[in-house]
């Protein structure tokens, strides 16, 4: 799928116009892209998107009839869109892998390349990143609910346009859901694709069993029956039930039964033993209906029968407090080998300036002690004085025993991407594992302990120096 | 932009091919899309999102390369494969024009054509109305909060990926918006562009006063500075005053200054004062960073000089209560010319039965009395009484001096769009001008009077019936 360079914000157009006026859009820069507050108020984001952003970067380039459309805008010279003619990318992208855990304030992709290529691709990594990462987050709170059972994405009605509930399905399984409704992500992107029936098929059969008899018919072994048109009691389960046997005496099983309204626990555990009073516990059920981890949590702890859980509308959109948006920005931290910070209102909010190392402690036991942020070439030593980016006064001893992990690696040099790519189930397993490797406490759904990211003196010291510069001014 | 069949649930898939094992695909029927509550808790939606539906079923096919890849699936026979290759939509589609006001229960597009047709195109329908009327309704309710003061749009980095981005872009047209940052928006669509330059441009500079002289000589008729930088008051709106003379003596003017953070009510205000003071009353000053119409409201309240509004996260992302997804469903209303109804556990919930139409009653002033879905061939007459789907003890009597209007016509007639497509100027008229229609209190953004939607004596009564049928099962 190609993304068009113009799917950006006019800016980016006009400050690289600007800089080709200037003779700066071959000066070096560095961007890092960060967020600042971990989304759903949790304890930690699912990085994902990048494998898409990679991609726009690598095809990168104007069509004929872009630029036509850009030299009727009113605001570009001939010059700057002769200019555009043979531009590319060809940066150097820094990045941790899929499926790794990120927390606010630590730079994922860090961007160096010219001032004109490095600045003109913000907007469409802010959007492929912002989104995805939002999404992988989500979905990894609600398997992560689901303690083992199986989560599938249904989101597409209710994702931003068609395109948009394509990178919902690819990034929720990064956050290891393990199958989609939407047919076209099964294509591009090999998810396994899961679907049953709606209620208009059940209400375009003369009767609900009649319904139930074509679908099977059609599907043996794939069948999944949605018991809620009627009454999913007293009609659904029992049309299921006869059904179930009709398919056991052909030598095929029934594959599950689905409920989508009502009170999922209660009809999930009467459904749950009216299988099993009729010989078919094998049969299982999806239960879907604006399922998210706080209600997955909630429905476990209550328990219901519930083998697959459908989640569709508060994955694609994000909800819960704190979600909607990753509020993830993209800012220079380097010009031409001079560290640089973008001042806040509040100091404490200030970027952190210079070209950085990200690094992960492991414990012995393999568990995640704490994050740290450095210059490059730094190495974190035993009894080293770590702050909090935030505020100074909150500072940490580093222990022994601690492996020091860079969690990022280049991804991207000179516009072409290094290594193959991995599948989705690898990063999917990735952020599961990780999930479980946190500190305790880091993975509560709300007020979750926070997941210690430092930066080191040298850093801190940087930081504020300039800071003071910019006092000065 | 082709929307790709295969950007769908899977289950449209099952079902069409279960319809054809069963020679069903032929049946006549009859969908109709509606939503069942107002988006943000609030008096009214704004349809959009129709033009592209129609360009979806306009241009409805698979190509060579999707139906292998259905092949490899594992669900589907050769015959249904081959069955595809010729699918196409030719059915009939009746809707209210873009920019039309409408309510929680009333029939927005009806599809008709065959059972495989009209089924099969739900889930893209859903897609593409649901969530462009979601942004057209909350881009409508920023308009209105900001009474005369233009609204921009900058949401693409937080929209659902790019393409979404440019859903809300046009949607966000429709509700009144007058201008983008979108750049494939504006080619796509002809939207007006708009934008600035970000915080990176003045950092990639010395100083802030040589990059705002910078940017003014590469733009000198569309300049519009960002003033937050560094410090807005002690630095930004002084330097943008020193380029603004600078302008005016090469006979230009700057535009404007943009504000991006801080309290923009205050700032915007001693910004005005040192503008004016300075002799620039014509610079307008744009303000940004999370609005939406509550902010806007208040700042409005409270004396700010903002003339622009730049609005993105809270835009792309229909944040807000009641907001994030627009709950749109699709459901069959008559199969071989029988009316059916689907019920809810709630039978006030149920949905309304048969081939309907949608009327609004216009007062002789020229103002919304309220609407009547009635049945085809009906005609509200003075005296009748009218009923509350939701329940139907809440009973209205029809007034004199009202005239009923049909807000639907048929927009696409065996699979063809009828007549021309109108602009987003002519919808984002329309939908301004239907909320000044409203009655008094409707357009409250929380706990809105509520607009009335009644059904006829007939259509009631065809309802309770069905659902009696449905109890007696």
């Amino acid at each position: 799928m190609r993304y068009s360079p113009l799917l950006t914000d006019l800016y980016e157009l006009t400050m690289l116009a600007g800089y080709l006026e200037e003779g700066m859009t071959e000066q070096q820069a560095l961007f890092d892209l960060f967020f600042r507050t971990n989304p759903y108020e949790g304890g930690y984001a699912v990085f994902a998107g990048l494998g898409p952003a990679l991609e726009y970067l690598e095809n990168l380039r104007f069509t004929p009839e872009e630029l036509a459309y850009l030299g009727t805008v009113g605001l570009f010279k001939p010059r700057f869109i002769d200019y555009l003619r043979d531009f590319r990318f060809r940066g150097k992208v820094t990045a941790p892998p899929e499926g790794t855990l990120v927390f606010a304030g630590e730079p994922l992709l860090s961007v160096e390349g010219t001032l004109a290529e490095a600045q003109f691709v913000e907007t469409a990594l802010l959007t492929i990143i912002n989104y995805q990462t939002l999404v992988a987050t989500k979905a990894a709170r609600m398997v992560h609910a689901a303690a083992g059972g199986k989560v599938v994405e249904f989101g597409l009605r209710r994702a931003h346009g068609p395109n948009g509930g394509l990178s919902c399905a690819r990034a929720a399984c990064v956050g290891g859901v393990r199958g989609s409704s939407n047919v076209l992500a099964g294509m591009e992107y090999g998810i396994p694709l899961r679907g049953t029936q709606a209620h208009s098929w059940i209400m375009a059969f003369p009767d609900e069993l009649t319904s139930f008899r074509a679908y099977a018919a059609a599907f043996p072994d794939s069948c999944i029956l949605l018991v809620d048109t009627w009454d999913t009691l007293k009609s659904g389960v029992p049309h299921a039930i006869i059904v179930a046997g009709e398919l056991r005496g052909r030598g095929r099983r029934l594959r599950g039964i689905r409920i989508d309204s009502g009170d999922l626990v209660y009809l999930s555990r009467q459904a749950r033993r009216m299988l099993d009073d009729a010989g078919f516990p094998e049969v299982e059920i999806v239960g879907s209906n604006d399922l998210d981890e706080y209600l997955i949590d909630s429905m476990k702890n209550e328990g219901s029968c519930i083998d697959i859980y459908g989640v569709g509308t508060r994955l694609a959109t994000c909800s819960g407090p704190g979600g909607g948006a990753l509020g993830g920005v993209y800012k220079l931290a380097e010009m031409e080998g001079r560290p640089l910070l973008k001042r806040s209102d509040d100091p404490a909010k200030s970027t952190i300036p210079g070209r950085k190392k990200l690094l992960r402690g492991v414990t012995v036991e393999g568990r995640f002690l704490q994050d740290i942020i450095c210059l490059e070439g730094e190495e974190p030593q035993v009894g080293d004085i770590v702050y909090d980016p935030m505020n100074p006064l909150r500072q940490v001893t580093l222990p022994a025993g601690v492996r020091w992990i860079d969690l990022r690696g280049t991804v991207m040099e000179e516009g072409v991407r290094c290594g193959g790519s991995e599948t989705l189930d690898v990063m999917a397993d990735r952020s599961g594992r990780e999930v479980t490797l946190l500190p305790e406490g880091c993975d509560r759904f709300a007020h979750p302990h926070r997941y210690k990211v430092s930066v080191t003196a040298r850093l801190s010291r940087l930081r504020e120096q300039l800071l003071g510069e910019h006092k000065a001014d």
